[in-house]
């Protein structure tokens, strides 16, 4: 008998029945500048205008699919990936304009693929955003059976001269921090080998179990629950911001943590001062920090701990920018660096 | 003894170590219009004007990563993953501008890492693409050891009246192939499933020893180094052929084959005729068609075979298109379309 593509795995039907389940609401991020169709060799935006300067940013989603996965939510990781990207754009001070996506697995399953693909697709269209193209890679025997990768690229603008960056920084400068709304897409290996320890520690207890069951910390909510919320998107805050203080630089706190990503958005010489009380680490943070007898220089370096963004702004800029962001925090200012770590607690 | 983010299988140090191999090689690729340095949340880049037109393209390599991995061959996915977008782009009639990567794997072996990265630098280098930026993420569990995926982004730009497309195809364009350098990155689950079921047919081989024997129908060659020629770049030669000749749409011949991706360079209500004695099918493909038993529909629906690139110009431009491009190809023409396959190979 003759061998086909598809007998070695791959069906091209079944990939383009799952974008046809999508295709509406891929429609719908449809603004002004795309011209043309999907399904052409590239999609075609307007530029807009030599003044102007892109910003590109691609992120990943890590081992939070692993969860999303065992936890059937697929839909939260189609949006994370493309609310990281927002974030990463809005950090150098752009609003999104638009993009693509790249989803790979063994064996396209179209149920799952149009929850991921749905979900970032209305992601898209509630931040104005075009979902531009993508590519869907069906690589049998590459990822075990209902696995995926997602990874997003998205393109922005700026002004030139409104660029956000370290530059900007200077000595005395407020720090404001606008909260999380919990692991955002990072640190998830570490939280996944907790609860997986704490699977084997407890006899005849699951990672499900472990995931699943009610906890008095989380106001009898569950670690996967919390585990699966959506990175949020700060491009309304961001906005705000924006038309109500003069904004210097933003730290995005992804993987790295504190001390991996606010240096990003501070001029060499200069550090932060944190002010550790001024706001309350949410009980996630240390329900698995408990749970992993986790050092707090540790839990600082993985997590964002309660804190999604940091933004530096002029000291007299403060009062109006806390109140442009309800649940703004004052988290301290920008001070001289003298050695070792950039990020001290205070 | 209390838990790390390095216990958990991730090592942001190793990431950066694997990064830093590869950063002169990157440094190369900068252009003119990028701003500011590597490092930043997202990549900086001069717009080009009002006037022009952004394309964008997003890319993987398949399961052609399996074979690299297998034959110690990483240097090849990384220049093909850039050569695959930038022929997606010219496909618009796009010059590219700047690339991002996204890189996944279980751990990152520095060693791999650097060759990937830095061959993809090298390819960004030579068609004049700035490497803008980069997702290396560390995914423990996710992928089986000493695997990767990986992606690319790319965006170009191409003035407003030079977008190519089906809507400038006319009935009677002339179609100019330019041949492949082989599989490029499409069909290989296809091609790897063929190996792998003639390792099983010939007792005691293993798939290496299909892919490492030399082959009589390959001048001696093997069917591993064949698999592993580089994804050519079409950039030169589109250069050359808008030069020369008044090109009207583009197929890039990748995942689907000639009917996959014919009919996305021609209008409705349009098909084409290819003479099929027009070039020779290259020794690759008639091999794993023998050994695959393979109809020859199926190849055509799966492959290049050895056309990489077919191009529909006005039909008085024929000689000099040819002349503008060694080795390219009078392939058929543009005909009306009755029903059922839009190519038809006479």
């Amino acid at each position: 008998m003759s061998l086909t593509y598809r007998d070695a795995g791959v069906n091209v039907a079944r990939a383009e029945d799952a974008l046809s389940r999508v295709k509406d609401r891929i429609a719908r991020t449809r603004r002004p500048e795309v011209i043309g169709d999907v399904g052409q060799f590239g999609g075609l935006f307007a530029s807009p205008g030599a003044d102007k300067i892109l910003v590109a940013t691609t992120d990943g989603v890590g081992t939070k699919l692993e969860l999303a996965r065992l936890l059937d939510r697929h839909e939260v990781v189609g949006a994370d990936v493309v609310h990281h990207c927002v974030n990463d754009a809005l950090a150098m001070g752009a609003e999104p304009l638009f993009f693509l996506d790249y989803f790979a697995t063994s064996q396209i399953d179209p149920g799952v693929f149009s929850r991921v693909v749905g979900a970032m697709a209305d992601a898209c269209a509630r931040s104005g955003t075009a979902l531009l193209g993508g590519e869907t890679a069906e690589m049998p025997g590459m990822y075990a059976p209902d696995t995926y990768d997602l990874a997003g690229f998205l393109v922005g603008v700026v002004d030139r001269e409104k660029i956000l960056g370290p530059q900007r920084v200077r000595e005395g400068d407020a720090l404001v921090g606008i909260p999380s709304t919990g692991l955002h897409t990072n640190g998830y290996s570490l939280a996944r080998e907790i609860c997986a320890r704490r699977a084997m520690h407890e006899r005849s207890a699951s990672l499900l179990d472990v995931l699943l069951a009610s906890r008095e910390e989380l106001g009898g909510g569950t670690l996967g629950a919390s585990l699966l919320a959506v990175h949020r998107s700060y491009l309304e805050e961001f906005r705000a911001l924006r038309g109500a203080a003069e904004i210097h630089s933003i730290a995005h706190l992804t993987g790295g943590g504190w001390e991996g990503n606010l240096p990003r958005a501070l001029p060499a010489g200069m550090a932060v001062r944190i002010e550790r009380e001024s706001w309350e680490v949410p009980a996630l943070f240390t329900l698995l920090a408990k749970l992993g007898d986790l050092e707090e220089v540790e839990q600082f370096d993985t997590w964002n701990m309660g804190i999604g963004l940091v933004v530096a702004i002029a000291a007299e800029s403060l009062d109006a920018a806390l109140a442009a962001v309800p649940g703004g925090v004052a988290l301290g200012e920008v001070v001289p660096h003298s050695a070792g770590r950039r990020v001290v607690f205070g």
